[in-house]
């Protein structure tokens, strides 16, 4: 796991480190470079382009160590994300150290969903809410946790609706960091608790979601956030790398191929972008053969900016009020939108909604053929897999695989008012039947 | 996974199947044995003894392999309980059946929690609140499943008042059964829709839990119930060895050896008797040294018969009203409740019970120590072990492991009140400043 020399032909080789034969704190990373412009920087807690303001994002060097060797080096490796260190911005040790050990969690063959949509060319749910706080969070806080602890930073932070919170509050726990996370004051009550229960500090800002992410800029910019790692914020480069890791284990439990589509939720549509940067990587490694595949993004109809610019042939994603039962993804302004744009077109994907009654009626499909309790995100991907079928844009003859971020518990408000008892009896034979339930 | 020919000196020889080449619908099993009087009855679904009313249980030739081969073999297996499944009364091709592939849960290093208990010789949490619907319940399921499949059952039912029915609910979903789970028709509006999520059906019984009991009991014996599978009565022999997997799993990951102390919640009681049951084979087997170890019990002291028992020094256990904030440990009239005594005797364990008050204290303990966010029953578990440690009853200086069975966003209740934001402020650094938390 330590740098491998810059060889001629590797992936995105970059400025060789000091000592190229030293340990990395940062494994094969080399530096952070900018999205839009390309400019390089050196890996710190930075996230935005000194030239032209663009994403930063992380730049590796991964060596001349060939496939046969890396995928042996990978299956040996840990059951978690881990595993997949060599392609990771985390240093040698970083299994020597305390964290929640997230990932590798179930690719579920849906094969009683599939019959439902008429999908014949094999359906997957790859299941996140296995994960230790029971979303995919934990996968991209893990690797923040680490940036963290090699920048000496010592408070862990992030704005957060729900799913991040509580992340961030687990990790930092198990870490051993002090953490001080931002919500609304208004959340759900539920919320507040799975986020809080972990014992961190849990601050409260009378506004707007919006507004929280203003005060945390205004924070990570004075002396009091000097010593902060803000998931989402400052640690944001390598914090999204760890959604890199969907589209590994994907592809390692398809035993090291790629699917024909995957489906994928869509707030800040980080998490689209990146796993397509893991497929990527795994081609350019030779660790799977190439091949076409198609990025679907899948957004609620109450916040469906990249959707509406998808289908109206717009570059530029045009911000919205977000107002939808599907909280986690009520991004109205979402950064990497225009990103996630040029992955569905280029893989020739697409980006789709569906409205509120959709995402509860596919909550409860997903549920009932696979026995798998989604939150509402999950109930966005599904229902949109369903409509991108019935619509003739998502081949129901190729393999296909959703993605399920999250946990139906953390959501059930969603599903309550139209889930509840078949029936009520008394505790007698004759109610029953009476009941027409023998 | 095929039967072994009968051999001498292995465990529990019983009768050779009729040709004992043929691969067996159960494995290794080979009959149903009375733990009271030791009679034998062919595998079926039935659970007690037609000669003296004791429970029946599972016995098995495991062959005479040998440790290390077998060792192999079990290691070469899923990342799931069906690893295990030489040791369990599934077929061969288990794994190429549908289900929820629950177990290999994590088994975290403790040492935040260890530190503030004063353990200084290891301490680990089983975390099964990993399993599919966060639960162990879904081991136990997951066995019952495959004895239902086999007796060409075909409905799926349980009594229940949260975790058992949306494991079974899951569980039929996934492998093609019908489900009719009962439950006390005052259950919280958040566990049944937790239950009725997966769409099978859920019945309200007017009553107690006790009488959900005594209604599902009529229903097995009437012809309405003839192919009905009731997970923890008709299929109670073969559901109850899942629980044996958590000891299988806790040696394998600790590196195939005993820990010296594990600490277990009780309800019936059968997980704590079947995780003894797994611990004395894998000694029987060689798949462990053979060392001492003691097994302790914990209760709520709202639902504490055994440990009443355990104390008075008494074998008999008086049946008691539960009042308790732990509502999947409120079992009053626990079945096993007499084993666990002679198990806690017979190792040097113990026995031991805490209030409400210490149950809450211990979920936010464990949560704010190791980042795990455990039910009601985790906080009895870890309150117990507090107190064992105490009063002397454990030895910190001996490596302990402590079992979590479910997960705390099916308990949000109980935390709710004393779990909340640290301070709510406005979007402004001087605000900030002024809540004391820069």
């Amino acid at each position: 796991m330590a740098v491998q020399s810059p060889a001629p032909g590797t992936t995105d080789p970059g400025p060789a480190p000091a000592n190229p034969d030293a340990p990395s704190a940062f494994g094969p990373a080399v530096a952070l470079s900018c999205r839009e412009c390309g400019a390089r920087v050196p890996l710190g807690p930075v996230f935005a382009c000194e030239e032209c303001f663009g994403p930063l994002e992380v730049a590796y060097d991964f060596g001349d160590e060939g496939p046969e060797a890396l995928r042996a080096r990978i299956e040996a490796g840990p059951q978690n994300i881990w595993r997949y260190a060599p392609l990771l911005p985390v240093p040698a040790d970083v299994t020597d150290k305390p964290n929640l050990n997230p990932g590798f969690t179930k690719l579920v063959k849906a094969d009683r969903l599939a019959a439902e949509l008429g999908v014949t060319g094999g359906l997957y749910v790859k299941d996140d809410s296995g994960n230790p706080t029971h979303s995919f969070k934990d996968r991209v806080v893990a690797i923040a946790v680490e940036a963290a602890r090699t920048f000496g930073l010592t408070t862990l932070s992030c704005s957060s609706t729900g799913n991040l919170a509580g992340a961030v509050g687990a990790a930092a726990v198990r870490a051993g960091f002090r953490s001080c996370v931002f919500i609304p004051a208004d959340l759900e009550a539920g919320k507040v608790v799975m986020a809080a229960v972990y014992g961190g500090e849990l601050v409260g800002i009378e506004g707007t979601y919006d507004d929280v992410n203003r005060f945390c800029s205004e924070l990570i910019g004075d002396p009091i956030g000097e010593n902060w790692g803000f998931t989402n914020v400052n640690l944001r480069p390598y914090y999204g790398e760890g959604s890199k890791t969907l589209a590994f284990e994907i592809c390692e439990q398809l035993g090291w191929r790629l699917p024909d589509n995957i489906v994928i939720p869509i707030a800040s549509g980080s998490q689209l972008t990146k796993i397509d940067k893991g497929l990527q990587e795994l081609i350019r490694l030779g660790l799977v053969a190439d091949k076409p595949y198609r990025i679907y993004g899948a957004q609620a109809e109450g916040c469906s900016p990249v959707s509406a610019a998808f289908k109206a042939g717009h570059d530029v994603v045009r911000p919205v009020r977000p107002d939808t039962i599907a909280k986690s993804l009520a991004i109205g302004n979402p950064a990497d939108g225009p990103y996630v744009l040029d992955i569905a077109r280029r893989t020739g994907g697409a980006v789709e909604d569906v409205d509120d009654e959709q995402i509860v009626a596919a909550i409860k499909q997903l549920a009932r053929t696979e026995g798998i309790f989604t939150e509402t995100a999950g109930g966005v991907t599904i229902g949109v897999l369903r409509k991108l079928i019935e619509s003739g844009q998502l081949d129901p003859a190729a393999e296909t695989v959703a993605i399920n971020t999250g946990d139906g518990l953390k959501t059930l408000d969603a599903v309550a008012p139209s889930t509840g008892m078949t029936a009520v009896i008394r505790p007698t034979l004759d109610s029953f039947r009476e009941a027409g339930l023998a």
